[in-house]
């Protein structure tokens, strides 16, 4: 068996996934990382190891004319060789027209695909081909941008996700904590199958392909094993993030002004997001002000006085408790 | 006043450090960064807004011969004209031919110089002049080599430090917050003084050398304020990690299996780093393969098992608890 075959194999087990009579969408775009994997489970389905109903699923952004087609062709050519269910996506509506970031608002619609035809399919999970190079320049593309300790822990493994109908589906990324994109390609040529190259990875004007061509390049020349370095920092935070996570549920209705102001600074502002999402249902609006005023609030010592949020809510401080007052307002009159 | 100085004053008033009557041994090299502190205290003084006998020490090298010379005599001439206390060490030892990195062992050596000056001083505090560069630079050093959160934790801008023969006293870096490399020399430009500039610095065989002359301003072309952000990021990242140490003192002697069992990872791995310090007294010699093995024995179900550790100590399973067991044979013998 190939080296790489056999170490998805460990992973595959390593993850815990059925191993039969599931339904698994493989998100395939063409290039190297997603042709390995739908190769190596073809080639774990041959072996027997595998009995599952492989779906490739592949999002066609139209982003670059002509050259998205044939993305789309050689995809469906490679599901039909390996004997693999096929769906694809046109997306219709022009991305480069669209407000915001251009790579973030297509992989938005790009999930929203694939998890409409996990539920379709009633599909046991999604997997996507992210290698450690991907968790690697993630690190650094939120680092580069601003972020505490959240957007510097890495992408999971092994992530729940609820549909908008079915219960609930995973996310799943095999090759994250082992694989190289040197590997994947090495995997594709070893197994002589082609792979589409994306010209869009070679636009320098896209910070990803700053950190991939320019950034990581230098930085190998301090440390040559440097994505396998920042790959295990990436895995090192996310499990310092998530032990320090603070469920909505496990935060009371009513806050104490004296429990929070005990609390180091980051723990204090988790138990705040969890508080107030549990009462707003999300946290969107709500900007550093907001929670500044909040922190005015705590540390004062007078009775009585009030932080705004958005949508005339209100957080109120009473005998050194903090209630969240809702807009008296119908908030289907505002947003109409 | 200029804005410079006006920081700094500000500064200090944050940082809480005395306006009169004690002395404080800054630490200057001779370029802009310390320059820059050095003339800002100056000022200070002048203006009476402080009072304090302020020492410049310089730490000579002697790495860059007839060059390190003019740097002690520009420093001595800085001491001069502002009518500071100067103190310079000549270091005699050939650090080139030392074993590990040059800058680590310059650093330590250094510091060991100014400690000892501090107490001789009856000394407040030491300040060095690090600025938000510094602080993103060391970010960006450890994230490169290799490093979880307490490395990529920033430096503090006060800490207190033990003494070898008087009490403590503390390391301050009033700079840290608010200044950049820019701001220094400007600030000296405007005062039409001088600064020193290390070659050393402008040497690619240096990691530092080559993350502030070629990474930085890669990153800059994503991020034009990547200074800012990283040092930003860098004290967040201090706030979480101060938040998670464990202090010996409340590490019991001897710890339950069922307990660290149920802790997140990175609080488990914390707990037994303090446990083993307070028996130990430090952590040296410690590999991961000893935290693997105790490791093993958190998660093996059969009573009665052993971890080894260095120097002939081990780790005991018993009855579900951990127990530290000192090397029956002397300490004393084995080190002779």
């Amino acid at each position: 068996m190939n080296k790489f075959v056999r170490n998805l194999l460990t992973e595959w087990r390593k993850l815990n996934l059925p191993l039969a009579d599931e339904a698994i969408v493989v998100a395939v775009s063409g290039g190297a990382d997603s042709v390995s994997l739908a190769l190596a489970l073809h080639n774990l389905r041959e072996r027997k190891k595998l009995n599952l109903n492989f779906i490739i699923a592949h999002f066609n952004h139209n982003l670059r004319g002509i050259e998205s087609d044939k993305d789309a062709e050689f995809v469906k050519d490679l599901a039909e060789k390996l004997n693999f269910k096929f769906q694809i996506s046109n997306f219709k509506s022009n991305l480069k027209n669209q407000k915001g970031n251009l790579e973030q608002n297509a992989r938005n619609v790009r999930y929203e695909f694939l998890q409409h035809l996990a539920e379709n399919e009633l599909a046991f999970a999604i997997l996507t081909a992210h290698t450690k190079n991907d968790q690697a320049e993630t690190l650094l593309f939120n680092l580069i941008r601003g972020s505490g300790l959240d957007g510097l822990a890495g992408m999971k493994q092994r992530q729940k996700v609820k549909g908008k109908r079915q219960n609930e589906f995973f996310l799943i990324r095999p090759l994250l904590s082992w694989a190289s994109r040197a590997d994947t390609e090495k995997f594709c040529y070893d197994s002589e199958i082609e792979f589409r190259h994306d010209a869009m990875n070679d636009d320098l004007k896209f910070s990803r392909v700053r950190i991939r061509k320019e950034i990581i390049p230098l930085l190998e020349k301090i440390n040559p094993n440097v994505i396998e370095t920042l790959s295990n920092t990436a895995s090192l935070l996310r499990e310092e993030a998530e032990s320090l996570q603070i469920d909505e549920q496990e935060v009371p209705e009513i806050l104490s002004q004296d429990e929070l102001k005990k609390m180091p600074k980051p723990r204090q502002i988790r138990v705040l997001r969890a508080w107030l999402l549990k009462h707003r249902g999300n946290l969107r609006r709500l900007e550093l002000k907001h929670f500044a005023a909040i922190e005015r609030l705590l540390n004062s010592n007078k009775s009585g006085r009030i932080a705004e949020l958005p949508d005339g809510q209100k957080v109120l401080k009473k005998d050194g408790k903090l209630f969240f007052e809702k807009s008296t307002v119908e908030k289907t009159f505002l947003d109409n």
